[in-house]
């Protein structure tokens, strides 16, 4: 598919993400004749530009991002971008954007597909939404919708932003973007589990002892604590990209390929997703936030953040289904701000199995996502010259060469949204689900602060509180990455 | 268990064996303290050495394989050396060496404890052990007696050989050596088999499509020919180490690590071993002969070969077994000389899985013996930026600073030997079975002498015989080594 006729209309396209990643992956897809011909992209903010500076400014995100590229394929790659000055509660510039939207339409033969890409602040979603039902904006061939997270703050503004949305677009015309279901290795779990004999026949509930996911950051909040003090790490990280990692891991087989399918057997498993009581919450979750260091604040002392916050920036707890391959499976989940290290991961551990050596240590899947990728199964060998036994790391990492192969996850993504696959993207029914768990969870601690039991403080740059290592089921299991 | 008393007889103590394998084995036991006051040892051969000639002998064998040794160590190690000139088929020679072994078992408090080891050409192991019966070499302590391959040429002489040695010794105290059975790879595949719940789970006629061994060499008979003319692969190479080497991949799990559990598990394997009819061995089962290049001989150019000779220098072939838990399920071997490379190991063919993704590459489990020591799992993936599979191989290479610390398979026979530990040695109702399947090849294939089928001929250095790619049961199976 290739030429893909199209007029998107980035609302943010100013910000920082339009420059950092979709204007490079947009002339990534240029360069691939994804797009060629017929696409504009109108970009649209508050300040006065004209479209001469957006281009200007598409140039450089494109060479701040590509080593060697072709001026000329540069050149005339910006000339199908145009700026339109845009408030988005002001009615009239709806239909100011609408007219350019049909004058390129026309100018570029884009047989009334649109593409609108929500780029903005959240706060501004809803009221995009409606203006763009009211205003009329959607046109006669294929109109999507991409919105970016956070979909919502709890499932009740969820719930409403989405009725804002459906009101001009099908659900399957609805691109809820989760930039970590575009990551080469998350990408890779499914084939992993499915076509993989060794790995499909040890993940079950007869095998699996506990799946730990873990999102560890090793950047604090820095000048985002204002928006941070809205979320916290439960909504910013757990309710979408640890989620939907989890799904992917405990789903059934699909009957095929299809996003139909992948949808349908991630709801099959969501439906059956346990919602804990306040007394599995106190045992299974904890909240935390980084303290201080000589050089570096506390979460409370940055800027733009409450003196007497309670927003959580580290959050772990355990997830359990009733149906799937590991229903009834802990799965624990582990994110959060200051780590010792960045290190996105999932470890799969292995029930022990009696053996005549008695000594064995589990076997462990590893997928690590981020900033490596691996693949590695910890298997017990016989030590060197005695009969006991140790640890064997049986490692697959990826090669430079290999790397540099690999899509930024937002090209991956936008293909996926010019070619109208969905599959990597989240379904209201999965979000519903998702946001029901975490105002679970948000409850319980909105109960807690309440009581005066506040986060746990944490020594920034190590492993989150030590309290996280106790939300285990048994005595037997710990952290796999320590 | 250390300093262990006893008196040891090496019949081929002036032998190449002696001097590379045996003498620096001993050496690195001693100090250990395995055996440290209370031993000697009595080298005997036909030519007219003196004690003092041996210990020149043994000194020079250490130094030759260890960098860095103590010469105070090397002369006290020395100094339990003894030689005495030795006729096997000559009575008298056998009360001078009983003379001899009682004035060192005073001398050195061994406790009337002997081992006996058979380190010469194997057409004396007979009238050695005749000798050892009717000379009463045994003694009132522990008597072993090592014996090295081949253990007969057919049943019918490995029955012979049997019956003279067990005149003196009782099963349990003769050590039917197969260097192999002592390899660290070799010693890790029931701990890698019964340890872990990944490789267990796969490990049967479900999951396994086949087992592959190979094991390879670079080299030609050289200036053995006189040897392996009475021999061939199939005596050489499949009757102990390939057949060792397959007992361990299907036998059932021991019940406990003790060399009765071990040999138990493996008899009730070996009593299921299918015997191949005419036709199967026909159709499953291939010989072939080196041909010559431009600077190296063909086999029947080597010297002291027959010109007409039928013996084989490869043999590859399939065997199966009724019980365990891979019954059914077919295990291909391959041995032969002037191979491209030296390459000893075993793969474990899984299977192909129904799966959404369709084109899935089989999983393997991969155990490289020699000259590496590897242990690799292959499983796909997926292609990177693609939704493609591609294989992955999950790799454990064993680090030169492990490799150092492998003992030779010798030492730690030996040690084996003195600790009166018999589970990495062929008992006789294992070797009983090896022979049965080898004479039918045998016979099978003078049968096809007779009717004028020869062996095959092969070029030197490459993979051997193409008709040996096509022994497998079915149209989708092949070599994985190629």
């Amino acid at each position: 598919m290739n030429n893909i006729p199209v007029v998107m209309i980035i609302f943010g396209g100013s910000g920082d993400l339009a420059h950092r990643k979709l204007y490079p992956a947009l002339f990534n897809l240029y360069e691939q004749g994804l797009i060629r011909d017929n696409f504009a992209v109108i970009g649209t903010a508050r300040r006065p530009w004209t479209h001469e500076y957006l281009r200007e400014q598409v140039s450089d995100a494109i060479h701040e991002t590509h080593k060697e590229v072709s001026e000329n394929d540069v050149q005339a790659f910006v000339s199908h971008f145009y700026y339109q000055s845009h408030d988005v509660t002001n009615v009239e510039h709806y239909q100011a954007l609408k007219e350019l939207a049909q004058e390129l339409d026309d100018r570029y033969s884009a047989q009334g597909n649109r593409i609108f890409y929500m780029a903005m602040a959240p706060r501004f979603f809803g009221t995009i939404a409606t203006h763009i039902n009211d205003q009329h904006l959607t046109s006669t061939g294929f109109n999507r919708i991409v919105v970016e997270k956070p979909f919502g703050r709890d499932l009740a503004s969820a719930e409403k932003l989405n009725q804002q949305i459906t009101a001009s677009f099908a659900e399957d015309d609805i691109f809820r973007i989760d930039h970590y279901l575009g990551k080469e290795m998350v990408q890779n779990i499914l084939p992993l589990r499915f076509t993989n004999p060794l790995i499909k026949n040890v993940w079950n509930s007869d095998n699996v002892k506990n799946i730990q996911v873990t999102l560890a950051e090793r950047l604090g909040v820095e000048a985002r604590g204002g928006y941070y003090e809205t979320s916290g790490a439960l909504r910013d990280m757990v309710q979408n990209h640890i989620f939907q990692i989890i799904t992917l891991l405990a789903m059934p087989q699909p009957t095929d390929l299809t996003a139909k399918s992948i949808h349908q057997a991630k709801q099959e498993l969501l439906d059956s997703l346990v919602m804990p009581t306040k007394e599995e919450i106190d045992q299974h979750f904890v909240r935390g936030q980084y303290l201080g260091s000589d050089t570096t604040f506390g979460y409370k002392q940055e800027p733009n953040v409450a003196e007497d916050s309670t927003t959580e920036t580290f959050a772990a707890g355990q997830i359990k289904f009733q149906k799937g391959p590991v229903a009834g499976v802990p799965i624990y989940f582990r994110t959060g701000k200051e780590f010792r290290e960045k290190e996105s991961r999932i470890d799969i551990v292995l029930k022990h199995m009696s053996n005549p050596y008695g000594q064995a240590h589990s076997n462990n899947i590893t997928i690590v996502i981020d900033p490596q990728m691996e693949i590695y199964i910890t298997i017990n060998g016989k030590k060197i010259s005695t009969s006991g036994i140790r640890r064997e790391n049986l490692d697959y990492t990826f090669a430079k060469s290999e790397l540099a192969q690999v899509p930024d996850g937002y090209e991956r993504l936008l293909h996926d949204v010019f070619v109208n696959d969905s599959t990597n993207f989240t379904h209201w029914s999965e979000l519903k689900n998702y946001w029901k768990f975490i105002d679970l969870i948000e409850d319980a601690w909105h109960q807690d602060n309440q009581a005066g039991k506040k986060p746990v403080e944490y020594l920034p740059y190590r492993m989150g509180p030590k309290a996280a290592d106790q939300i285990f089921d048994s005595a037997t299991e710990h952290w796999i990455y320590d």
